[in-house]
């Protein structure tokens, strides 16, 4: 069975409970959270969102790099002020390079995939700063509190950076 | 109160009684979701996800033209070989056009946006096919089954396209 089946059987349960149906499309807590796809890392549950709350935006290693478009809309069409970053341990990034990738890619895939940068990192607290700071830097993003996390897997605790 | 300290007593909580600190990196479910980034959709509760099942990756719209990053990092690093797409009723993607959102760019932050496709869309069910295109016709993602739904934000239910 495709987990796309089992996906399908889940959400019919999930559904026939829902309560949630008359929810206004802008975020209730007006934030917008960028974290990474990790599938460790459940951004609602760890931080305490039910359905409507928070735009969640989710990539390789929670970087602001391909998340601009998103936090654009988020704030200019959608009001959310407020954005939390949520990087965290263990995390895919720390163990590959640019150079790794595209090798494996010509290699394996036979293609060229110079032109993409994967974004990888090599310190998980520099990563938070960075992408705060590119955050700040961006004059289209408008001038909001930030605040960055690290998530541990290990423990499911968010520390602050 | 800034959302994010909110965000810290949620997340003591859930810590508190956290049992799942040794799950492996790669998913479990071997399944990367694309969906989009909206309040009201919660990817794990309307898909029956546990921490360690899947990648999520989201955006504004559920897109693919800023997802190839992390797909290929799912895949090639992580080994998922299924891509599940949500997009959704009610997007706010349906309620705007990159001329719109440029034009209040320029008006209200007296920047220019015109180097960013925004991916506004007019037709959900047009919007996830496109997707899905995107994504075979693309030589750095590997042919794999991918399904497309639209999740109603009325009823909880997700509807294969």
């Amino acid at each position: 069975m495709s987990v796309a089946k089992e996906f399908e059987a889940a959400n019919e349960k999930y559904a026939s409970s829902f309560t949630k149906g008359s929810l206004p499309l802008p975020p209730a807590r007006k934030v917008a959270v960028l974290a990474c796809m990790d599938a460790r890392l459940d951004p609602a549950r760890a931080l305490g969102l039910e359905e409507g709350d928070a735009h969640v935006i989710r990539n390789a290693g929670g970087r602001v790099a391909d998340a601009v478009r998103s936090l654009v809309i988020s704030q200019q069409l959608l009001g959310t002020r407020e954005i939390v970053i949520v990087h965290h341990t263990d995390c895919g990034m720390l163990t590959f390079s640019d150079t790794d990738i595209r090798n494996k890619i010509r290699s394996e895939l036979h293609q060229n995939a110079d032109h993409i940068a994967f974004l990888p990192f090599s310190d998980i607290k520099q990563s938070v700063l960075d992408d705060i700071e590119l955050i700040k830097q961006n004059p289209l993003i408008l001038d909001v509190p930030i605040t960055g996390y690290i998530y541990e897997v290990e423990s499911g605790k968010i520390v602050k950076v």
